[in-house]
């Protein structure tokens, strides 16, 4: 029977790569993805047919890959970060047939990532918010932040801000204050985790400046123990002194 | 100059390692673990000085990975996961000197990898909270499970029951019913995920046997969206409707 992977292949270089991933790419005849990702992929989309569309054809890349599945071949549709994260495996899950053999190769998400590049700004409790509002309710998105802040999580925001979206970040960034972290909390953004053109931000709330701000990049706000040592933004990995 | 590598391996099967964590073990003169995760490497372990101890000795071990740096020896400390979220990332950079060269390499995460295994139940907006009180105290724990269920996050929780906190997990999904949440709301419990031992339960808020959870266990408890399709827990990726 015909086998659909369901990969997200990580930050973009191929450091970050799996065994796993190497194998379902391997095993499969047919890749399919959004076209600039593929070519994270090298020669391993040699002697493959590939399937690739732009970026606001997500529910098409799925239904091409079901489709092929159901054709027979065993194939992998690839997404950046985990493909369980605002990724491909929530659609394709929804799309397909229960009885289609299905398998989800966790990978290495895009908060991880830039937290690694941050050194261990994560560490503790978090919540991660992605602040686009195209499936979601602005005012939902806006609560939890609120929340967060009030739980003293370390908070890390996916598409921070977009064309689209210009002011959302600021917005949030805000919100917090209002809410209550002190303007001192580090802040760190990073753009391209782990890929060409990657660039580490090391600030704190208020002195980001949103415009260097993009939807590739992955904002970590500290919680209320974090701190800077040197480069390195620390959380304890505790409340209780040592 | 000798560098000091933070790696989490992932749930455990070599399976999940990355391109990152293989040639940074390869550089590596010494290797530092917990006794059990240096099985995980297998052959990697041949013709490097391997420093391992038991569990308790977390600190121990990251002071031991450090004086190796210091002496010269490019390192690597292991730990399962992703090194950054509850690993040894915190540790190694809260003791270390400021001028070490310390690289992070980011890895599978045991929420991810548990999600994975049983659809997309994570695929949006997320909290991850540890049940462990042992640095953290138990009322902040409970606020911020409150604090979860106000945000309609998915909740993945870490260290969910041991034998020293029997009743954590009881006390938490309690909450989340007295909260509000529906006792029909899906819950996955993965076991050593992606590993040898890996069981997975599928049921609901109400319906929670704790008696089958232990610290290597993920539980998962979706948002208001989640549904069961089959074997599969999937959180769709919005609230509008397409």
């Amino acid at each position: 029977m015909a086998t659909l992977y369901v990969i997200g292949i990580g930050p973009g270089g191929e450091d970050h790569f799996t065994r796993a991933m190497e194998k379902a790419i391997g095993a499969s005849e047919v890749l399919v993805g959004y076209t600039p990702y593929m070519a994270y992929l090298g020669d391993r989309v040699q002697n493959k047919e590939i399937i690739s569309t732009g970026m606001k054809s997500e529910i098409e890349r799925c239904k091409a890959a079901i489709d092929q599945v159901k054709a027979g071949k065993t194939t992998s549709i690839i997404s950046t970060g985990d493909a369980g994260l605002y990724g491909m495996a929530g659609p394709i899950l929804e799309l397909a047939p229960e009885d289609m053999d299905i398998q989800v190769l966790p990978g290495v998400s895009a908060n991880f990532a830039s937290a690694a590049r941050l050194g261990a700004p994560i560490m503790h409790d978090f919540v991660t918010i992605s602040l686009s509002d195209l499936l979601t309710p602005w005012e939902l998105i806006l609560k939890r932040v609120a929340m967060a802040v009030e739980g003293d999580f370390v908070i890390t925001i996916y598409n921070p801000r977009s064309k689209g979206r210009p002011n959302h970040l600021r917005q949030v960034l805000d919100l917090m204050m209002d809410r209550g972290i002190e303007g001192s909390r580090p802040v760190g953004i990073v753009k391209n985790a782990g890929r060409e053109g990657e660039v580490i931000y090391r600030t704190q709330l208020d002195q980001v400046d949103v415009e260097v701000v993009d939807m590739l990049s992955c904002v970590i706000i500290g919680n209320s123990k974090t701190y800077w040592k040197g480069d390195f933004m620390v959380t304890p990995r505790g409340y209780e002194n040592k």
